[in-house]
This record gives structure tokens, sequence and C-alpha cells, in this order.
């Protein structure tokens, strides 16, 4: 017991950033104890608000409504709203008719608009200075509210009906004659984010200008709150992890430490239907079993032609889906694109297809074998080249991620291709067949 | 003529970020006119601080030495020393030794750091204060420092020999009594980076912590310089282009505009080692030559057993890898990872090898085909989980990069090893093998 009480007085000095990382890496059980116990000394809305949503939304479950609804009350807002919407719809709207009257507004408010939008990301704590007020009455007001505000290096202002009509810094404020008037001193142009705008564009917005945080605004240019940019870096980081996941078919939610029963159903799915276009290319070799069966040495190089444009395919996925998470392929530069990875896909055709050629000739001592293989793999290298750059560019064109799967319809292109240029040419120049 | 000169009163306006971004899309002759007309006008530095230093160095070198220079000399040091470690060395040294003493030093300094260290990342434009200074007078002196200092936001204060000492935010500075000293007002352990740290592990600090700028030190303490978030974002960007790229074989520095020749110089070296590994697991198919004379039915089945692990594996690298990454796989804990994705192996492994079975038993009405290509697909699906798993982690173990070339090691194995699982049961179950 008197262990504990140390180890808890240690741990209460810590960052909360590293209390969360403590609760994540404890049993759900111990977890609960612990956020009890923080709970106790006023210390458990912080550390819960640095861990990710759906394990701080876990732990929350296990404690008591009562303490779960006090808890979720000095929480920061968007940290809380990202926790309650990873709770059970119940249990949700159970804690929010418990909060009093204003917290429960304000997170119901935030609850409607989507995570993925501007509106899911920002903070309703926003510092909102009248037109008329001066660069001293400011600084004023900064200090009383320098507890509930999410930052006051920039504040905004607004006219009466909260219509933002200006940004100033805190730099400004301070190095401004006080008596001066914050219309004299702001400035008029700010750039704001529409409530609606996409998560992944706004953080290429703070990323392109270096924003450390915007105004966010209704359709009236109402100021509704504010994002920072250490929110952004939260959707850099996880838009990267989808694409990576997305492009691998691996369930977007799945951590190292997803049990196995979890992990399992959402990995399946992804692989049978992976089957089902492994079995169209298979179908292609089904199709030339008496060519199989008369000229087995195909099956030596089936693998290494389909593999290799699968590879030189994915090298191109690669740099193109890239290039448009970026934001470095205008839209109508396709063309280009295209006839570079023709051209690449030539050369590298040609390089490979001189190797396996020349294998194909020596091996077997024919200089027909050689010249089907060589052919093969030319003609699916550049098939790779097209497949790749045109795949991402459709997925874009239909509006959908261009990350989606990119890898398992280029292959299923390169493994039926590929299958089928060998058995073409095989048929149409070996002898007998 | 006029024209010309209306367009670039419309672009001097832009924010720098806008002018970089017009500068990149034009072509290096036009590019390098326009830079020469902003330059006129002392709004060339900016943009070009905006830019990939890769395309900023490009243009540089269009310029005469002169002014090339004095653009040099009015970019933020980082940018500037960004811009320089792409020149070629002679130029390098030659626009150095034509800047001002000063100037010439601080850049020489930034250039010995490694570009992916703290180092290399810092801007040596902080604000440092003495102890003994008051809140009023460090106001007025940040008053007149505001447009050399990277941020204002934070000021540290050193000591007589430049020891870090403490930190303070400018907005305790405005809300403190004028004539307190800085030595009372500082928060006494500030968060430090040492000069040599690595710069993804200074991303992770950042984001972990959310801090908006972080003091630079050597190994006695002594401030040199400031990180701040804007310079974190490129890294974690940066960071996740080149994990994706290397797992898929992409010359890093390739982006959607490298020319063709450049390309294919980068990509071919690649396709070459993934060549010689297609040629090892084409081996084991080569070795069987006379049982797919016998059964060409199993050249159906070889591109299913074998792509179903690599696909399964590569979920398994993906994850792993990204763990990895985002610093949630301790070390210690692989046993653990390892046992997860073997029971995952086992039970995708049995659900695929169900599926590829019953066709083969239906298919060609033979019970024991059905039962090797079963078998066959379940051990490459628990090889999958494995060699996935190992892959990563061993490749950390040898300080390497856990994202390098992880598919390649990855489907050499589910390839060589399902084509041997495939023909070796055949020899054992098939009758007349």
């Amino acid at each position: 017991m008197e262990e504990k009480k140390v180890a808890l007085r240690e741990l209460l000095v810590k960052h909360p950033a590293d209390i969360a990382e403590v609760l994540s890496n404890l049993s759900d059980e111990k977890a609960a104890e612990l956020l009890h116990h923080l709970y106790l000394r006023r210390a458990a809305a912080e550390p819960l608000g640095e861990m990710e949503p759906e394990d701080s939304a876990d732990l929350i479950t296990e404690l008591d409504r009562d303490e779960a609804t006090k808890i979720l009350a000095r929480m920061d807002p968007d940290d809380a709203v990202d926790l309650l919407e990873e709770l059970p719809d119940d249990l949700q709207q159970d804690i929010l008719s418990h909060l009093n009257r204003t917290q429960s507004q304000i997170l119901t408010k935030l609850l409607a608009y989507p995570p993925d939008t501007a509106g899911g990301l920002m903070s309703p704590e926003v510092v909102a200075l009248p037109l008329t007020m001066s660069a001293q009455e400011a600084i004023d007001y900064l200090r009383r509210k320098t507890e509930e505000a999410e930052t006051i290096y920039y504040a905004y202002v607004v006219d009466d009906a909260g219509k933002l009509e200006g940004v100033i810094s805190l730099r400004d404020l301070v190095l401004a004659r006080p008596e001066t008037q914050l219309s004299a001193l702001m400035q008029r142009d700010a750039v704001s984010v529409p409530v609606n705008a996409d998560a992944e564009d706004v953080a290429r917005l703070f990323d392109k200008y270096n924003y450390y945080a915007l105004p966010v605004v209704d359709a009236d240019r109402k100021l509704l709150g504010i994002i920072t940019i250490d929110d952004v870096i939260d959707v850099i980081r996880d838009e990267t992890t989808e694409d990576i996941y997305r492009s691998h078919g691996v369930p977007l939610e799945e951590r190292v430490d997803t049990p196995w029963y979890v992990s399992v159903r959402g990995r399946l799915p992804w692989l049978y239907f992976n089957l089902l276009t492994a079995f169209l290319a298979a179908s292609v070799v089904g199709a030339f079993e008496s060519t199989i069966a008369k000229y087995a040495v195909l099956a030596f190089f089936m693998p290494i032609i389909a593999g290799q444009g699968g590879n030189a395919g994915m090298q191109t996925v690669t740099i193109v889906t890239r290039g448009i998470a970026l934001g470095e392929v205008p839209k109508g530069e396709g063309w280009r694109l295209l006839s570079k990875e023709l051209v690449l896909g030539l050369l590298d055709g040609v390089a490979m297809g001189l190797v396996v050629g020349a294998v194909g000739m020596l091996w077997k001592h024919t200089m027909t074998l050689g010249l089907v293989v060589f052919l093969a793999m030319t003609f699916n290298m550049i098939t790779a080249g097209i497949v790749g750059t045109v795949i991402p560019l459709s997925l874009r064109a239909c509006r959908l991620d261009p990350a989606l799967g990119g890898s398992i319809f280029l292959t299923t292109f390169t493994d039926t291709l590929g299958f089928a240029f060998l058995f073409l040419l095989a048929r149409a120049f070996l002898p007998g067949l």
C-alpha cells in the first residue's frame, strides 16, 4: 500500500503524456485502478487527453459513470469529444446528460462535426476580442482567460455578431502602444478555415504556410473555434499510417497490440478478396495447362515475369500515389506522367528482358525460348508502367483515396497479363505448340 | 513588358509559399528569370526558403554568383544551409567566401551538423536573455529583436557563459510584473535537445509532448539554437515518404517530376536485385521441372500459394514496421508479437487453405491434390507470419531501418518456401511421383 502511494506520487510529477504512456501499457483492470487514484487527485483528465481516443474510451468505460462524467468535464473539449465519439451511444448519451448544461451543449455541438473535418479538429476555446478593445484591455483580458484558451499566441477580433474581422498576435499586442484600438492593430485579411473543410486539406495548409494556429468559421464567417498545429501533426501522422495500411490491406484500426481475434476478422476479408484476384490470374495458367505439360520450363519463368512486373509497377504506384498525397500532381498532368512511365517501362523491360532472355537461351539452348521470355518480360514491364500510373490517377478521378489497394489492382494486372504474354508468345513461337 | 510588370506586381503581394509554388512549376530558365526580377525587388530570399532545397539549389545555380550570394545572405540561416548543402562543393565554397564574415561563420558552423540531426534542423536565431534581466527589459529587448528571431513566443535564459538555465514564454513575460527578474520567472527544468540528437527522435518528442519550440544545446548545455514545430512537420512528412519509398524500392530523391533518365538509374539497381531473388525462388520451380511436366495443374496453384503468402506477410510487415516507427514496440516485446502472428498465420492459412483445397479437389476430382494444396497454403501462411515479424525486428536489432526492403526479403521467403512446400508435398502424396 505504502509502496503504491510512493509510486503514485512519483507518477504525479510526470508530464501528462508520460502518465498516458504508463496507462496505455497497463492491463485494462490495472489502468482503471490507477486512473481512479489519479481521479481522486484531480489528475486524470490531462493524461486521458494525451491517449489515443480508442484507448481512453476503453478505460473510461471501466470507471463508474459519475467518475467518468467528472473526468470528462475537466478535459479539453476537443479531447473530450474524440473520446466520446469512441463510446457506445447509450454511454455517450448517459454521460452527456449528466454534465452541466453549458458543457453538454458545447460537446453536443462538437460531436455533430465529422471527425475528419475542420470542425472535428478544432477546439471551441478560442479567444474572441471585440473590435473596440484597446491593446492594454486585450492583454488584461488574456491574462484572465489564459487558463481556458487553447492558445493565446493568436487572438481573433470579431464584430458584434461574432463575425471574424481580423487576427492579432500576442507579439503585436505586446509591441503596440497600450491605448491603440484592436481594429487599428489587427491584420484584416485573416486566413480562416471553413468548418466543413477536409482535415487533410487543413493539414496541407498548415504544412505549406507554416501556420501555428488558424481560426475556424461557419458559412457566415462567424468564429467557431481554433485549430492548432499540434492537432495537425496528429492528422499528418494518422493520414500516412492509413495510406500505408490501405495499400497493404491492413485494417485501419489495427496496431501491434490488437488481439489476434480482432486482427483476424480485419485481415481475412482482404485476403479473401486477394484470393479471388489470384484465381483470376491463375485461371490464365489453367487455360494453358497443356502448354505447360509440354514445356514445363515455362513454369520457371512464370514467377519471374509476373513478379518483376509487380515490383516495377509498385515503384510507379508508390511515386504517383505519394506525389498525389503531397499535392505535386496537378490535374491534367496525367499524360506527362504516363509518357514518362511508358519510357521507363520500356527501358526497364529491355534491361530485365535481356537477362532472363539470356538465361532462357543459354539454359535450354534454344534461341526461341530466349526470345519468348525476353518479349514477355518487356511487354509486362511496359504494362506495369501504364497500369501503375493509371490506377492511382483513376482512383483520384473517382474521388477515391489513391492509396486504396493500389498494390492489389496492380498485381492482378501484372500477374494475369504476365502469364498471358508468356504463354501466348510461347504458343506462337515454340515448336510443337 | 508592361504585362510582365503587372504579373510581377500581382505575384509580389502573394505569400512566399505561393511564389515558391509558382517558381517550382516554371521551367528552370523562366524560373531563373523570375527569380532575378524578384531579387531586384528584394523579394527572392523568402520564396527560395519555402522551396524544396533540391529545387532552390537548382535555381540558384542559374543566377550569377553575385546575385546568388546576396540572396543567400538574406535567407534565414537554416534555410540557407539546406540550400548550400545541395550545391556542388566549389560553388558552395565560392558563395561562402563572398558572404560577410559573420554570415559565413554562422553558415559554416551550421553546415558541419549532419542534416538528419537536431543541429541540422535548428535555427541559430534564438533569443538568449541574461538571468538578471527584468520582465520589462526582456519585452523591450524582444521588441528590438523581433525581426531576427525565429520565434519570440519562447525565450531562453542563459548564464554568463551562455549555458541554458531556463525557459520563459512570451505569455509569462506579458503576464508578469514588469520589474520581476527573469531568474525568478523562468521555468528551470527546461527540456532541451542535444545538438547531435537524431532528427526523427526530435520529431517524436514534439509529437508526444506537443511542444512548439525546443532549445538545442551542446554537451555543456550551451545554447546553440532553436527548433520550431514547422521544421518538425517537414521531418515527419519526409520520414514517412522515405519509409514508403524504401519498402517499395523507390530511390529516395525521386518525385513525380524527376526526368526519366534520372529515374531509370535509381530504379534499375533495385529491380536487378529483385531479379536475383526471383531467380532464387524460380530455381525451386526449375528443380521440380519433371514434377510439373507430369502434374501441370501444380503450375496453376503456384502463383496462388506464393502470392497469398506474400500478401499475408506484407500485412504483418506493415503492422510491425509501422508499430516500430510509432514507438509502439518496446524491445523484448518481439516474442509476444511473434506468437500473435503465428496464431494469425495458422488461422488465415487454414481459411485460405480450405478454399484452394476445395478447388483442387473438385476441379481435378482428387482428394490428394486438395490435401496437398491445403497443406502448402497453410504452411506458407504460417511462414509468412513468422518471416513478416522477424524481418523488421531483425533489421531494427541490426540498427537498420525496419522499413528497408521489407517486401523484397519477405516475398523471397514466401515465394521460395511456397513453391518448395507445394512441390515437396506433391512429390510425397501424389501418385506416380
